[in-house]
């Protein structure tokens, strides 16, 4: 029996149940033929929805990609190395609840589909100026060596994770926070600003 | 007229063209026809050589990624801090004289083919451990979450230079070596180990 729903919310539906099977699995192993088993109707339906698997992939991957900016997401009022410890350990224990969805994520993400590229590239630019304004700094006036190295404090803390996915035994995950917190601090003692040097050495102090 | 090679200087010869191929296009604008014309020889033979244009290609990228290892790498003689200097300055320069090739093997690496990915991940292993050596470290008896450091920080390096080959005017290239050199520095101080520590202050004290 086909439930009724409306387009808004079978296309919320869909893009749940999507989201659920890459969580449990993977974007390669998505079963388009499953999803609509699941919501009880035609293959052609859910076409009608996402007219290519790429279509609901890509919005599958960008509600992933905006959840992790909701999850790491912190109270603008608390201070910014308590926002930066809440942040870190939210973003560590959400990937490690969905650890092949967010593999995946970013190896579709850095591979050869330019939208999947972008979606993975708008969430590292938004979480690198929150990471800006949250130590004071304006994303847009800033010195673009600062944006830089903030990205490149993202890459080390994804290559890290990612290395922690593969082999979570072998490294605490409280050490792994330690560093993502202490490499922040030590980049940002080092890019020659007053603001960001007084946080560096505020999250290398307290360490 | 086609010239006599040897099996193994055809071999070179074909992968030099492809390279050069690589270096101005990228790996996917790859056009196995003009590699075949230029060394005047049939398709037929060059598949004799490389049965399929996916092993051409890893081929070519294993090359080129042995040609950034060799051209990183360092007299053994020279202090640590030195050959850090010596060995970044050499990667930076490296890709910025292949930008193209350089963008396409990461982005095909980071991407869904396995293969490609095992010929970036061994690069990095390799240079992870030169580092861990580099600093008096051995990298089979080092702590796992010093390895996940130092990988980090080169994740850190290959976005920072990925940024700056899209935008070169944007950042000096000084300043980027810079950049580079002190987040390792501040990294090693972190990683609870004394020689790591003393190469960090040595690094963050010469800044």
């Amino acid at each position: 029996m086909v439930t009724r729903l409306s387009r808004e919310a079978r296309r919320d539906q869909l893009l749940a149940l999507g989201r659920e099977q890459v969580t449990r699995t993977s974007f390669d192993d998505l079963s388009l033929e499953e999803v609509a088993t699941e919501a009880g109707i035609s293959r052609g339906l859910l076409f009608h929805y996402f007219p290519t698997r790429r279509d609901f992939v890509i919005a599958i991957a960008r509600q992933a990609r905006d959840e992790l900016l909701t999850v790491t997401d912190t109270d603008e009022s608390l201070d910014p190395l308590t926002r930066l410890r809440i942040g870190l350990a939210a973003y560590v224990d959400h990937i490690a609840a969905h650890p092949d969805a967010y593999t995946s994520l970013l190896r579709g993400a850095a591979g050869g589909d330019d939208e999947m590229q972008a979606i993975a590239d708008g969430g590292r630019q938004q979480l690198a100026e929150r990471i800006i304004r949250g130590i004071g700094l304006d994303p847009v006036t800033v010195a673009p060596i600062v944006v830089v190295a903030i990205r490149g404090w993202f890459a080390l803390v994804e290559e890290a994770a990612m290395s922690w996915l593969r082999d979570p035994d072998a490294i605490d995950r409280d050490d792994l926070l330690g560093l993502f917190e202490r490499s922040l601090g030590a980049i940002a003692t080092q890019v020659g600003n007053d603001d960001a040097a007084r946080l560096g050495a505020a999250i290398l102090g307290s360490a």
